[in-house]
């Protein structure tokens, strides 16, 4: 329940609504559809104009939400989180929306990223007497608005925000006023739309689409935007950077009903896997994906390569913190909880496994063995997206460089270890030209920085240890 | 709570496992994978070879048991069961396995399936002194053996079992023994598997699969299989009728990664949506199928014609029963809660989507206009089944004749009604060809009666009723 | 879950209610006021004259219920009941009132006490084809008037219980009736009252204060009395004995506010206390009694005597299945759980222990020594009731005689063992003058069967091998 | 659950414990026995040397903590808290103990008390730069520790204790360090236990009875107590000026089994019923307490006037959150939550009803009239302490001095208010006398503010301003 302090934040999702009767309602169904972005906890605080309300709680969007717990939470306007975590990193004081509470007002905040920053400021402030409840970003961005010497939000935010380095979607509210900003490389995914006369912000488009709102437009690299009882107002709090949103998202994080940066994620997935058909076919009798973010890169192999797709590995969706988990003893038995192979479908055939990337490489060998033991004769594994050579500094994953599969070995002995019959990537420039970005230039509009060790941001020393003694 | 009396009960899911050390957590795993059989209440049933031990609750498997419920089941046998009510007859009392005490020795019992002649049979047992305290089949099956005047379980059933009509997978414990037992037309499916020296059975070989059993073989229709110290023996309670496996298994209703009588579910599927191609192809731009039931005959459908297939509509899985409801005006307002269309596939195309199945209408209807309101210019809709124009009698749907649109109305229409640009079901002959069995029979290895009014057993008159006035 | 067949049961507490609006809640407040006599389960079942609704669940009334749980349960008549049971005799199954499902109609049932012939009619009504899902006498009963060839539950009673032999207080209720039936002897206590125009049956008087009820009556021993839309009527289903009202109800059982047959508890406990007194004086500084059952008959004996009464024991009040249990080794080392003796009170002063009984005197020994251990110089224990010489089988518990301590052993040897001071029991006679009987009559409206081995009921040869051999 | 901005706190009780294998465990006994010192939250953290851990939830102990949320609560040191809150003040992130991360270590700290300059060091707090995220006391506490420009404990403690004004026992834990602190008057209530070659501190003592520990000494006024690896080390961080402990922990607020400043709980208000006797006898029948905090002062009261004390007032112990209310309906007609008068006491006799304290009358009412209803033919109400006229600064209650019903009106419009036949409070003497204090110094070792408005500390003028305009 109380993390050890560690600077890299995780994956989530964000939400806010500004000026609809029923604000804590939509945002509950908007952090609904964005779920698969975090399942560790989730809260929602609304403002009725004079003062907040609240509730959030760990887990699932169930499981922190009982019947009831809508009831209170006042107001036209709300902000939404849903919280990734790692094992480490969990525990109720992290779940955001976070509060705070002041003479001149409260204040809530929901963010998503990770500044690559985080440890240099949070120590200058500690230096000068803040002290810090949480390990979230978002708690550093709200000491550096205290700080600055206004009390208007959005001046606080002119003066925070350029101090800032790395991936941030941030959302803020005042008791009168949300503010959202994107950072100056528009690393993770924010989107504005409208229902009615309603405004909504959210991580990504299916969001809309469950609530029945209308998609406008992105949120600007560098771009803040203030609802009030004014309307909308934009402003630019740094110069734009060339977009380098994050590729993973296509690869295998967004939902594939979501438009990023007006591509929608399963035809950006589906080109991934023809371009990935184009680069590497084999011959062989039926093509699977592993359900559920490879499945659209599966059809477009498919289709491609005109080997039929099947349901070759199934998911066995267990749901929420009360499942069971089978023991050690069982799981050595054979006991199957996350992939079962569907012997009725490999049993006697050449199978193409399309996975969408391989981190450590345990999982790839894993549903290797089981399409084997089910029966396949042959399983060539494809994936859609290059090898990952570097760690992520903007919030994906903590993976180490020593600890990045690709990063430490060739492709023929990753092939070896994952005792596949072949294995193939997707090359950078098809991951450009699957997602429809022009591969002559260096980013492209992408964040490619895990595949080639190019980062759109400085990435300070410190964190760069991380990238330790990879061979790749 | 305490549900009405009714005489038709839903799908289900029974697990039996005799002989392993870890029975219960086993069969918890097995239940997991069976869930989409039964979502109302779960139980597990243990014997440690002297007495029972059980826990049961509604809802969900991982509602119904919470971290340390297993930990009390001792014992080397069990039996499980997922149940499926409809919102008049759910309640604790009707969750299985029902517990049965007395002098003798107690019994526990497990059911998937309906009884045709449940009402006469419970009439007849009440007039004779029995009283009931649930309203499944299984307290019906429970009467019958204790009037059978041997204190053997299996002299019971040979006296119990003729007596019933109708489609029926039981599972039997008591202390020292696990019986189970099949319908002389074997309408619903019964799969027996080997797990080390353990013996398995359950509702579909998916539970085999998750914890690491091995197939053996169909329980044959009117067989009787006996699991007990001196190991398994198989006898005959009735003589076996032609197999009339439930169509509807592999419409909808199983795990694509199932093998039902030997037919892999998802291999069925895709036949089916090829078979629709064959029978009524149409030009368009993208394939989309129904999730989930209707992915693999999309796939099919999309293999056959050539035309891509994509994710045009997304399922948002709200799971279990704390996910708190949209009001009404929200509803109206356009919050999505089961599927939403995606905009970035579907707009600007035209659209086949292919659904399973048709029972009354709506769904179908509701999803033409998702899919035009995303764009789509054309919506296609192609049904891998025929049309359902009488009732099941069998434990799938209580709808009424009058409640089957396509036994009151033309498929032009059925078309009409749901803003359709065409409609087409898949044949009769083509269900049979698709699924693998021989056309030229009348029932050919499977239960039409849904498609043809002829069904395999007789029927009742007073369930006959229900049949109605149906102009089809 | 599904507790072993066994005979005996345990303390519970009915309510009822006829014609009220609010059925259901007040039901809930008045078992709110019984839950001294069970804490193992609670349900309550409603009719809307049409048909029933219940819910029940285990344990505490507050962990059965949940917020909204009353909302569904319509109607102006309703039954309740907590629930007593020991470790094995649990779960769900055996919560009451039981609910059964017939043709003509459904029947609810809950009930307090013990039949003494039981296994006798149980073992019957299987032989002729009964079948029972539960361990209460609850069921027998059900059973029963089923047999008794009339639709007629008022006809089904008459004939059913004279069958029945031992302590009852039933009530059932039919869609559109309730009946309450009381055993010939009265062996438990069961009151009417009113509440405007409704009707209210309790197994304690305090259920009608904590709802705003008026007293009325007693049910009388052998009566039947019947509510329906033509008000209540009352009838003989057997000749009343002489009453024979269970002692223990006085000694510890019942609430202190309660009246039992007129008398009230707390008033008959403190005279018990002053009896005490003056049968078994001592010299002493401080009297104490044993939360919360001694403390009346403590306060009467320091009145008696005019040694100062103090609060010399505390109870640590932990509530529900959620406390977390000391491990074995914490207790060693001295946690305490159920009470803790206040050295502020009792240290360096000769203290009079005041008990309500002693059934294996593990307890009193350790209470002796918590006391010694705070710095008692002195503890003389008294015992405001009879050595326990033989089992009860009318409800109250089910220890043998092997195990009653004063059945075994001499007043000097149990001194002995508890290590205290002294030992006094209150005599048999002053127990009747204590709670207001005539102490020349045998029973004198008290049974007295485990102080006397006079028993009102005749004993089945089989109960009464529970006696054993104890020498006392 | 985001609770409104307000400077008083309630309430709470305190435990923590250094150097025990068992300390999480321990922790939660101790907690369980001042669990009437706060029911609306509980918390536990625990350092095993090098890091945290921690459980913390709403509601009661029970309701906090599910079975395993101990488990992993690992370490020898640890402190727990249990929290009161009004309805506005609630919510989850005020539960303490609270815990700040830092890059030089983490911090946890549990409280009880009040600060009256609490609003005054916020501001100066938030005016240079720091962020509340709660409404405690504790947090103001750690923002002063952060400022003293020392990364050692202790010196921050001798920093910033100095600068608060009011009532508090703290205790803070780093990973490898415990330091508990007293405030300069000793306004509440700290003791010191072993437990083997542990230490404990405890709000109070029966903390220690229950878990087995050995009572040492009071923590003293102005005394700061170091728990270490080099043992137990005392300071003072104030001069200590005369021990004023707060006498409505004695009146009513702790339990009876606890020693205050040596002097047992039980004892004291069974002598302030004495004095009270002694002040205002009646010629009356019986005497009854309202339960629990009167039960003492009662006995006391009937042991002095010779007349019979009885059980004339029953509690309904509902417990926890769970408990459904009556409608406001059925609380008119009659259903009694929180006591019920026993009619078979009561019934034609003239009652002397005594009670620890009144604050708005309201109660005292309620009960005349419910013993009236319940057939006293007179009801005298002594109170066992002196009016109440002023408020509390100090933790205790937030009533204003217009809502104190003896700031506003004479005894007898109060007696005329409550329509009883006689009413007598305690003098401020007697109630010096009866804990045992010398009566003829102005505070005698307690705080008597509320009755006298003569304050032991400095009250900032905006606390003041809450005094009101009182007549009394």
């Amino acid at each position: 329940m109380f993390p050890e302090v560690k600077g890299i934040n995780e994956e989530c999702g964000v939400f806010a609504i500004w000026g609809h009767p029923e604000a804590a309602q939509l945002t509950y169904y908007g952090l609904h559809s964005l779920q698969h972005r975090g399942q560790d906890g989730a809260g929602i605080v609304t403002s009725d104009g004079e003062k907040f309300h609240g509730h959030k709680g760990t887990g699932l969007l169930t499981e922190a939400f009982q019947a009831g717990d809508l009831d209170d939470l006042y107001g036209h306007h709300a902000l939404g989180h849903v919280r990734y975590a790692t094992a480490g990193g969990g525990g109720y004081d992290n779940v955001q929306p976070l509060h705070f509470k002041s003479e001149d007002g409260g204040m809530a905040m929901a963010h998503n990223g990770n500044l690559v920053n985080y440890q240099i400021l949070k120590s200058d402030l500690e230096r000068s007497g803040s002290i810090f409840q949480t390990t979230t970003d978002t708690e550093v961005l709200a000491h550096l608005l205290k700080r600055q010497g206004s009390k208007h939000l959005r001046k606080q935010l002119h003066g925070a925000l350029p101090q800032m380095i790395g991936a941030y979607a941030f959302t803020v509210m005042t008791e009168n006023e949300i503010i959202v900003a994107l950072d100056p490389h528009g690393l993770r995914p924010l989107s504005l739309g409208r229902l009615g006369d309603a405004y909504v912000v959210a991580s990504e488009t299916c969001a809309f689409d469950i609530i029945g709102a209308e998609y406008v437009r992105e949120v600007e690299p560098g771009e803040m935007i203030i609802f009030n009882d004014s309307g909308m107002h934009s402003e630019r709090f740094m110069e734009a950077e060339e977009r380098a949103l994050c590729s993973m998202e296509y690869v295998y994080l967004a939902r594939p009903d979501s438009n990023l940066d007006r591509i929608n994620v399963h035809t950006a997935r589906k080109q991934l896997g023809k371009q990935l058909a184009l680069e590497a076919d084999v011959d062989a009798d039926v093509v699977t994906g592993v359900p559920d973010s490879s499945i659209s890169s599966a059809i477009g192999y498919a289709e491609q390569t005109q080997i039929p797709y099947e349901l070759g590995l199934i998911k066995n969706r267990y749901v929420g913190r009360t499942f069971i988990q089978p023991s050690q003893e069982l799981r050595e038995q054979g006991v199957k909880m996350k992939l079962s192979a569907v012997r009725g479908v490999v049993e006697g055939k050449r199978v193409v496994m399309v996975d969408d990337s391989i981190v450590r490489g345990t999982t790839s060998k894993r549903i290797v063995r089981l399409l084997k033991e089910a029966g396949a004769t042959e399983v060539h594994v494809r994936i859609g997206s290059p090898p990952i050579i570097r760690p992520c500094f903007y919030g994906i994953n903590t993976s180490t460089t020593d600890e990045l599969v690709a990063a430490n070995h060739s492709i023929e002995e990753m092939r070896d270890m994952m005792e596949a019959d072949s294995l193939s990537f997707l090359s950078v420039e098809g991951l450009q030209v699957g997602i429809g970005r022009d591969a002559s230039q260096p980013n492209c509009g992408q964040c490619l920085g895990c595949f080639t060790d190019r980062y759109p941001t400085a990435i300070p020393t410190e964190n760069k240890a991380l990238i330790g003694a990879g061979k790749g």
